[in-house]
């Protein structure tokens, strides 16, 4: 089994990846987590495929297992859907001692997450993410959180979970188009750590696209051991963590302007990491070659909803609104070169402009 | 000033105490806040009394403020004006540098922790408590948080704020009634750590119910005192903060039978003190002097609303739902002896409810 440890002083954790390892999850929970009570919160379409095995396995190991379903989908994300899930604990007397798992992908894994954050001042969360996104990024480090209708994750918390089980097996049932989407976010590992990595899924993006098991475990691997090292130094994102926002800045703008609906989470970081790698080209010395490595792995991986549509208009409106602002000044993690990351802000409306349309023109044709 | 230091690490943060700090409270406040956007929110009768000294104190200072008005009282504390104060500070677009300043009463301060908590993962908080339930209670120690329909308190978070500001000026505005709740919480320390300063109380009784200056600022210093370190030794209540909740165990369940609305937060606390002081009786082996004191100085202070017709059902089932529950057993705090306390649980539906019905009868005879 591959394990990646998360190092927080007494928050410390282990993210666990092997094909297989959802009928053994009972076990590798009951050697982490004391208390024997535990509500299992997943979506209708992960708890068709999983909830029984999983649930097999936790009372296999002597847990006591409630489990409750949730929507799905960002539209879902939402404060309403925390309520409901508060409603359902106190109904079942759950208590501090109570443990949450959370069985699906990155919604499920954020909204629960803030539950536990929040529910009692907080209880222990395992997360068992099903989605390649979810078992590389959000899973890991312990940002939670909902949406607010006026832009993403503008609620929430961090707290750490005590145990990630990621079961590589579970990507074999994700669509195309969520399984492409969550590969956006394993390139953006090595677009800001790590250029043999960046090197190494250039060169096996066939394997990947057909869910190589041997790959997967590689690449998840890899992915978990970069947030893992960002987040031991940096966990509430005061310096060094922000490089994992990548693409996010008019990422995150592109899913607000079109109210979550549109693009999924990875799609429209594709978007931005494109935006931010030709803003990079611009502004902080990456040079041509690199940025036409980041066009074609963008565009072998695609195709992306089109967003050629949104005015650069409802996209700054929608940045000004986001965490990453700084006074009035919007946030960029740009690329020097591949693999080096620069935190940069103060560019002029009309720059932005220009790369926006430069990145849109590029994506029709791509 | 009189200075009480709560040491967290790097979280660490003092409690200033002083009658006038209100007038000075801009430059207090920017010794400690390197930043300069300050969001001040209030309640409408608090913000009639101090809203304008306190802007002025700090824009004095060189803070960019704006204020913002939220309801008072129990049943205004909910998810409901925490997604307000959400959406207002988005609409003015509020970032992670922002500070938010809770000023008023517990309730204010829950609210506004909670935001703080939870408002783009978390932005720094400040607490200028103005009445003497929060300014020796609630404004120290980081438990923020709002009611659930099902429960007090059950959606929250621990997070610390950045500085606690006193004037027990402040509580010369109060109501008689409001005042003399928060005398109970003051009591309670004692009770549960000093005895020494449970005597002080007892024999000041005549002074602190007439708001003597010299007297409220010992009073508040020696609670902060006690409480600051208590949190040092147990900031997430896995072990000894649990002292802090001596009477609240009840005092939680009469407050949610009767729906937050006929008692102050401290009358149901003298409640349950006094029904934990009889528990004690019976089984930690409190003296029968020891107990007599006890319901003397609640008499001294009283009156208190009727709990006469609450049935003892409606409290059991309301304490079932509370956080203070430790799998299917009512956790108590009781006194072994005044200064002395000692958690216990496992008591029988029958001894409870005796114990209940004498401090019922106690209270409508004392």
């Amino acid at each position: 089994m591959e394990m990646v440890r998360v190092e927080l002083g007494s928050r410390s954790y282990e993210i666990l990846i092997e094909p297989g390892l959802m009928e053994r999850i009972g076990s590798v929970t009951a050697d982490r987590i004391p208390e024997r009570r535990l509500f299992l919160i997943t979506n209708p379409v992960v708890g068709d495929l999983y909830l029984e095995q999983v649930r097999q396995s936790l009372e296999s190991a002597g847990f006591d297992v409630t489990h409750l379903l949730v929507p799905d989908g960002e539209p879902a994300k939402n404060l309403h859907t925390v309520e409901n899930i508060y409603t359902y604990l106190i109904a079942q007397k759950a208590d501090r001692r109570s443990t949450l798992a959370a069985l699906g992908g990155g919604v499920t894994g954020d909204i629960v997450g803030f539950v536990a954050a929040t529910f009692l001042r907080g209880v222990p969360y395992i997360q068992i993410p099903t989605t390649l996104l979810a078992q590389v990024d959000s899973s890991v480090g312990g940002k939670t959180g909902v949406n607010h209708s006026l832009g993403k994750n503008l609620i929430g918390a961090f707290y750490q979970p005590r145990l990630v089980c990621v079961d590589p097996n579970t990507l074999r049932t994700l669509s195309e188009r969520e399984y492409r989407a969550g590969l956006f976010e394993v390139i953006k590992y090595g677009l800001i750590c790590d250029e043999d990595f960046f090197a190494y899924l250039e060169s096996h993006l066939d394997a990947l696209k057909e869910r190589n098991p041997a790959d997967l475990v590689r690449v998840i691997h890899r992915c978990c051991e970069i947030k893992a090292e960002v987040i031991a130094q940096d966990e509430r994102e005061g310096g060094l963590r922000q490089i994992l926002n990548f693409g996010h800045t008019i990422g995150h703008a592109l899913e607000a302007a079109t109210d979550y609906e549109r693009f999924k989470h990875g799609e429209a970081v594709a978007y931005g990491m494109l935006a931010a790698a030709r803003l990079s080209r611009e502004a902080a010395g990456l040079d041509e070659s690199a940025l036409n490595r980041i066009r074609n792995i963008t565009f072998h991986l695609g195709p992306l909803p089109s967003a050629a549509d949104i005015s650069f208009g409802d996209l700054l409106e929608a940045m000004q609104r986001d965490k990453k602002r700084r006074d009035d000044q919007l946030v960029f993690v740009l690329l020097p070169s591949i693999g080096q990351t620069k935190i940069l802000s103060g560019f002029s409306e009309e720059l932005l402009t220009r790369v926006w349309l430069q990145t849109i023109a590029d994506m029709e044709q791509g």
